[in-house]
């Protein structure tokens, strides 16, 4: 590197993939530096993590807690910005190089075309930037000439895969799938299927939208839009296929007939520290254990069943329509998903309510960021609207 | 490609993996052209592929054939050589570019190195080349620069992960083993194996004497010393797991803690062609079905027991010892396997003999190539002498 330290802004950082951002920070202290950081609302973790990093400058997005964190960030001598507009200051701070966006909703993908405006690199766990806005944040960071690297175990896993070979000779790409807790559970049943019983995931433990996002495979259907956009294949090369033991993290098949995977033990450090330092691979000063896949028992691959897993073909429906369609797609799982964990909406009702949603949407092939946010809008308005014992504010989730 | 066609020879044109390299050619026409081959003694294989292939020389070793050759041939207007020797012509023929080594044996050795020295890259399938004599050769390809690339699905794989990551990053190199007809055959029952059963491989089809090397394992030793030779790397950074479906061919864990793995259907098409077009990627005219890994069942990897697999430990021992002591470990294998073929010996005699041998072996540390070759044949005579029952002169391989 030609600098002693990468300097890091995180916007996010006290959700989960901001905190293994900065567990990654702490095994490559001669590398990393964090100097500007944004929270929601955890104001105690973001306030132990300023006297830990002395950022230049930090953010809190909810203004009620403003005086709580300045009280517990008396010495602190940095910046301190609250509400929203937080997210831009920190994803356009000057010294900051590569920002992390772990801000869970849509939410993070505005400050994101911000970061990108300014220059900056960014390492990617906003499912939304891609999926909802892919078609403006892509053609924008090719135009500044900033990398948008994949934070995700399966995109990276498939930015790794892709150095074995030219992306002309790509032939398809494979996302591996968990199937999620009702992976084997009779279709019949899927009806009574309660919130607790949703989330509790096999292998990762996630917030609650993704735990259910994966119990329905939409989080699948996200990743395929997100695939399509990072790597600039058509959707008909994107391909899942379920692997209950989520050892091999995804797969790129060449067009001579070779199959390149990616296999880790589950822990967003690695891909962290790959968006972050790639295309180097730096071993941390706490080494991770050899991996052993001898004891990672037998490994199964199996075709998602369309009628157990019907968001996949969603998917696809919504990347035919065009973009505002896939914003409309995440708009509407958002809130149905909030529906369901409320106990207002059955499981099965989630990808029923996407559906009908796409239905009553009319793309727009070539959107503006505002014809984004504005199908995001309508899409929420519509499914609360729908779901009628259902208050719209409450679910809102800005950010 | 700068030129249209790449110009190859083909030493061992008539055994599996000289038909399987002409099929390649068959599928790239635009892309290959044969113009030296060279066989042992299938004279009217040898004569079909002079009358498709048409190539400029063609060579038989075996000098008794050379009549019928030359009445099969009659209209054929480039030059036969007859002998050995003709080996050394047809790899250092004028026009080939690429030689693929696919002669069985230790007699592979020389004409490869001979082709090293006229500016040939090689593809090569002949495990003696590296296994015997990777002291010579390796630092002989680097000074001419030229290219050795392997045929073998595992070092090919291996050749294909290292893509994803620089040299100095690797921290494993993972070779798989199929384990061989009798990974769960009783141990106390293996003094009864017999050849036949030593024979039946449960995924390739290949030679004799490899199948018997794949049911001891001794072929995995060889890969073991043939990895260290190709990708420079030290003993102890290889390693070999059990995975009896064969699908994963190798793997590469990098010091982030990340694994790449190479899968593909069991068709020594693919390495062939990528070793020929490296690193290219071609499409066949007759594309490969998609690879359908919910197909292939669960995917198992186990650790070798030392007990069953006592060859492993061998192929470190001779690493320790020295470069001779690695052709040693060769031939001595070699005449074990022949004297086990014809009954002579017990199938757990054949690692028996050649770890004796290896007691009985000075190792020199920097040979000549004339070092290797004085080695190979004591171990032969060695061998032979103790196993009296069995006559010298039937089992000498050359070639």
């Amino acid at each position: 590197m030609s600098s002693p330290h990468l300097a890091i802004g995180i916007l996010g950082s006290t959700g989960s993939i901001g905190q293994s951002t900065l567990q990654v920070v702490d095994r490559f202290p001669e590398l990393l530096r964090v100097t500007a950081l944004a929270a929601s609302r955890n104001v105690e973790t973001l306030a132990a993590q300023v006297r830990k990093y002395r950022p230049e400058v930090v953010a809190l997005v909810d203004s009620s807690k403003a005086k709580a964190l300045q009280s517990l960030l008396k010495d602190y001598t940095g910046q301190i910005v609250i509400g929203s507009e937080g997210l831009d200051t920190v994803a356009t701070w000057p010294s900051v190089q590569t920002l992390v966006v772990a801000v869970v909703g849509f939410a993070g993908a505005g400050p994101t075309l911000a970061a990108i405006d300014a220059g900056k690199n960014i390492a990617l766990a906003n499912k939304e930037t891609l999926v909802a806005a892919g078609a403006i944040v892509m053609p924008r960071a090719r135009q500044r000439r900033v990398t948008i690297a994949p934070i995700d175990s399966e995109h990276s896993a498939i930015w790794q895969c892709l150095r074995a070979g030219e992306r002309h000779e790509v032939r398809r790409i494979i996302l591996t799938a968990s199937g999620g807790p009702f992976r084997s559970r009779p279709l019949a049943t899927f009806g009574s299927i309660t919130p607790q019983e949703a989330l509790a995931h096999p292998t990762w433990r996630m917030g609650p939208r993704i735990t259910i996002d994966s119990a329905t495979m939409m989080n699948k259907a996200f990743e395929i839009i997100e695939a399509t956009w990072l790597f600039d294949v058509p959707p008909d090369l994107v391909d899942v296929v379920i692997h209950p033991q989520s050892v091999v993290h995804s797969m790129v098949e060449y067009r001579d007939g070779s199959v390149v995977a990616q296999l880790a033990i589950p822990d967003m450090t690695l891909p962290i520290s790959y968006a972050l330092f790639s295309p180097e691979r730096l071993e941390p000063t706490l080494s991770p254990p050899p991996f052993d896949l001898t004891k990672a028992g037998s490994l199964e691959f199996l075709i998602p069943d369309p009628d157990r897993y019907p968001a996949l073909a969603l998917a696809r429906r919504a990347l035919a329509m065009g973009p505002t369609a896939c914003a409309v797609l995440n708009a509407a799982d958002e809130i149905a998903v909030a529906a369901f964990l409320d106990g207002c909406l059955s499981f099965s009702g989630i990808v029923r309510q996407v559906d009908e949603t796409l239905d009553a949407h009319q793309a727009i092939q070539s959107p503006t960021f505002d014809d984004i946010v504005a199908a995001d809008r309508w899409a929420r308005e519509y499914v609360a609207g729908r779901l009628s014992r259902y208050p719209v504010k409450a679910i809102a989730s800005v950010p």
